[in-house]
């Protein structure tokens, strides 16, 4: 496995994976690596000949405020993961390499990034979509796999290949999760141990609002009453939003009729944590 | 020569020359070719071994109420010229292969689009920039091939390219003329006798403001003047700018100690014509 510090470097590489005709599997990440990454690196390690992880904490998609500077940090440990898990190589740019002196370029997804977390982080989304574009241009992989806990993130990603003609496919996979249902993050390290547990209520009130679905309750708003119920056992906690949408353009929904997502995002002390659930109503024959 | 019109396909060819060992050249052009884009053709076709050109009048370039319907179109005279220029294909997607329903990202170079045409045409090289995006994603080329004529433009799609990490090397090439000293524009088509005569002074003005560059005037406010002097003999004209800024980030400059460009857009009737000149104070030891 190798370690690679420049875009220079890492396109040379990948030309010449795919001059052997290779293909080229990327899974894009923070670092601090816990089993969600896992399970994207193993999809790619499965899909492709050559598997690269990039570790890049992306100033971009931070605001002033934000935990940038406290996000955690442990190459050591990271890298020895992604060698385990198979990795070809680990992208690994400096800040500086990525956003040089003059640097003035980004990419926005407009739809898709507004409301939920582009709501309460109106510049987070443009730093993903312009991040990816720069790994995709130097790591040129055929499939980029992200996971589904950052659902509208996956979103943005997909309709910024879609609309830029980038000639690669982008994968979703299931989200990871501790055994009480917390699903997996770096970011769960800040929680104390009674925020820790107060957290599993998160995914209990989005398990209850598909129950709900499956039931028949077909009403949005029901639906998010019934998340902001759950949501009452992870108190004290202060919620950013609690919402259900449309899965595939994430546009706000009067009645839920085809597959929707429902998306919460709380703070829990000092720490913001995400997660969202798919549901569909039942097809109409089978009620 | 083929004719390409969807992004898929011009992906696998693209593809298919790049697993070969070839190497692919590109010129984008809105079509209605002129001596000017032959100039490009030339160039990319010494460069490398498959030659590609783009025929596409970008809507996204375009604000309401500017000459998109009306932009000058020969696919049958282009297809000619390119086949003589020794193209391997012409790219041609319908607008609605580059932009479907439902299309929502754009590609921002900020410092560089700021002030000259991007004053008068905000969401211009947002336009630009996004569309070069779009076709280098399918196109795959080694090298891309731009007019000096339209300066800003070139420097837009040398930073995009600098900023995203696109593999690919961006060349300006000098602006070609007509015999009176007019830069070749599709444009030109629109002006009537009377107009294109009084057009030839928009180069004349560069020409005498370089002079006095060499000369010795270092005042950039002064060699404006000296192109607003020059221009009278345009008129009747609407001037849009005269500026001189810095030739390498067009950051306005208070002296010329380095390289800078001279640029002007005038409208002569109903036509918005653009031109620029670069212009080098004289080594201090030369003087």
């Amino acid at each position: 496995m190798i370690i690679v510090r420049t875009v220079r470097e890492m396109q040379m590489r990948a030309d010449d994976w795919r001059r052997e005709g290779k293909t080229i599997a990327f899974v894009p990440t923070m670092g601090f690596l816990h089993d969600g990454h896992i399970s994207l690196m193993t999809e790619g390690r499965a899909r492709a000949d050559a598997l690269v992880v990039s570790i890049f904490v992306n100033p971009t998609q931070f605001a002033p405020g934000e935990d940038l500077d406290k996000y955690p940090r442990d190459f050591e440990g990271d890298e020895l993961k992604c060698r385990t898990a198979g990795a070809d190589a680990i992208y690994y740019p400096s800040a500086g390499e990525m956003y040089p002196e003059g640097y003035q370029t980004y990419v926005n997804v407009q739809e898709v990034s507004r409301g939920l977390c582009g709501a309460s982080r109106p510049t987070h989304f443009r730093g993903v979509a312009t991040i990816c574009t720069k790994l995709f241009n130097a790591i040129k992989p055929h499939v980029a796999i992200f996971g589904q806990k950052d659902y509208q993130q996956l979103l943005v990603i997909q309709h910024l290949v879609k609309d830029l003609d980038m000639d690669l496919q982008v994968i979703g996979m299931p989200t990871v999760r501790e055994k009480d249902g917390l699903a997996m993050s770096s970011r769960n390290k800040y929680l104390n141990e009674g925020e820790r547990k107060r957290a599993a209520a998160i995914y209990r009130s989005l398990k209850a609002a598909r129950a709900a679905v499956e039931k028949g309750e077909l009403n949005p708003r029901a639906i998010e009453g019934v998340i902001r119920g759950g949501l009452k056992e992870a108190e004290p906690c202060e919620i950013d939003y609690i919402e259900v949408r449309d899965a595939d353009d994430l546009s706000p929904i009067e009645q839920i009729r085809r597959p929707a997502v429902a998306a919460v995002a709380v703070k829990i002390g000092a720490t913001r944590l995400i997660d969202n659930i798919l549901m569909a109503p039942l097809a109409s024959h089978d009620r």
